[in-house]
């Protein structure tokens, strides 16, 4: 009786098949390339359909869950997802629908799925109180409060690139938020082009890769080989990591704090010194009952997040 | 069918008998006078003796809910409240039981009953997702998900006072988080009295007033004489204030943040400015969906959410 998890990404697609104790009997990942629009879903909707016909030799799907990057409206179907050309407002519920039939299908926003993965078969195995801080091009977080995702009043609670974390207000946070300016992937290029500029007498690593090029990746490439602008650059993103991360725990008192996304990745290695900045704001008794971890699914956390959205449908329609 | 609604304060008591409608019929309040640990306890469950007497005149109290300023821990009966002598591990519920017989007794702190009151009869009514950031000689939060009050893996979620809001972490934080530091009441008189020595050329009325005898009150005072160091004292808090909100916006996604507090009060009129401070930090969205505002219900928020919690108690056991 195994269930389809499917991940789409703003540039891939994978998807497994699970059964119900966690294993994949088969996964699959795909490149979107360029497609947009109505050529996705049908792209996705092809897939399903490849999945659930003889061909997997593993039975027929019972139920499919599906991890979105952006908003999931469940009361239309529709889903908003920016880094799709065309999914604005795209009616996603109703196309999968028409190529499966009676499979009930779940669609979740992909910080709600990550969290559960992670709550499922992750690092928080057991938690009911859990947070994934996603880091990757931009920065989300998925938080389970006493079991549950945090939805808020409409669906879009977690937003926490958005927090604010140092004074004074800057016009360059307009478009993204504070700490997301200063911590994302595209931040960790921003804030090394901004300190290239400022230290003039700089001749390292990054100066010769040019303000153009670099990325999150030379950054961390560089620092690997102890470049000081590199080191300077991740000891700032560690602050804000450190204080947000704090700013969790404070709030939330949760059991865990997962770090992920295509960041973590090579920020894992900086996790004891992003702990260490966290325990000096957070309040003290809450940072003692917590763990911080880097995702121990890795990519895979959005698949298993959408494999148990379907289980889990499947376990309420059974009650 | 009334209930007791009690709020304990760390240096006054205040109980109200109150209808299933939140008709108050009848409220009482008193100073603690210094009493210090069994003291408090006697004085608790001689008021609610009298409440429960004849003497009420009102029929007997059916159900009793009890705000604490410190931590409840449901399991044990047993509350933490440092502001009162002696209540570090303190077993208020026995002695209340002890007292009362039969009548059910509900405990909880003075955040959640905040939230819980302004939910019932005060700003926050008909949200579900809603935050009562409480201003006072600390700072703190009552955060409502969904309808229920966010405890945390243990009980101490809504630590506020512990936001991390502007790098790099100071030693003076530590005792109380940053943003309790520069935000609270107590925070206010800190900081005036560093802009104080900051600012030698200055001869205004805090100048006048001298670092010991600055509270909050002095600097408000000074605030309503467009004193200009009261004003910039200000400001700097109406930032702090500006950028938790905001936070707590991008995080939660709730329908309503509610200010409260002895300091608000007097900083009620700066609730505009804050909104304002907000608005540049917040995720967009979410900021056009929530409301801000001032507690309607004034000191009388921890009755009314001691009594809400009587009488769901009450509802719970008929269910």
């Amino acid at each position: 009786m195994p269930v389809l998890g499917v991940d789409i990404g703003g540039t891939k697609l994978a998807a497994a098949l699970i059964c119900e104790d966690g294993t994949i009997i088969r996964k699959e990942y795909w490149e979107l390339g360029g497609r947009k629009g109505t050529e996705v879903g049908s792209f996705v909707t092809d897939m399903i359909r490849m999945f659930n016909s003889g061909e997997s030799q593993t039975g027929a799907v019972e139920s499919i869950g599906i991890s979105v990057p952006g908003i999931s409206y469940p009361q239309t179907g529709r889903v908003w997802v920016p880094n799709i050309e065309g999914w604005t407002d795209y009616p996603l519920m109703d196309e999968v629908r028409m190529a499966v039939g009676k499979i009930p299908v779940t669609i979740d926003n992909d910080r709600a799925c990550y969290i559960l993965g992670e709550a499922w078969k992750g690092k928080a195995v057991g938690c009911r109180d859990a947070i994934f801080i996603g880091v990757g091009t931009g920065i989300g977080a998925g938080i389970l409060v006493n079991g549950s995702v945090l939805r808020g009043s409409s669906g879009i609670a977690g937003a926490i690139g958005w927090l604010a974390l140092e004074p004074h207000f800057l016009e360059k946070y307009i478009a993204c938020g504070c700490f997301e300016y200063n911590a994302s992937g595209e931040g960790i290029a921003r804030v090394a082009r901004e300190m290239l500029k400022e230290n003039i007498s700089y001749s390292g690593i990054l100066r010769e890769t040019g303000p153009e090029r670099i990325s999150a990746r030379t950054v961390f490439e560089a620092f690997e080989k102890h470049d000081w602008l590199a080191e300077k650059v991740l000891l700032h993103c560690v602050e804000f990591w450190g204080m947000a991360a704090a700013n969790l725990v404070s709030l939330f008192n949760p059991r865990m704090i997962i770090f992920g996304g295509g960041i973590f990745g090579p920020a894992g290695k900086l996790l004891a010194k992003i702990k260490e900045e966290a325990e000096k704001w957070a309040q003290p008794v809450s940072m003692k009952e917590v763990g911080f971890e880097v995702s121990g699914l890795g990519g895979d956390a959005g698949i298993y997040g959408a494999g148990y959205l379907a289980l889990k449908r499947l376990a309420d329609e059974i009650q």
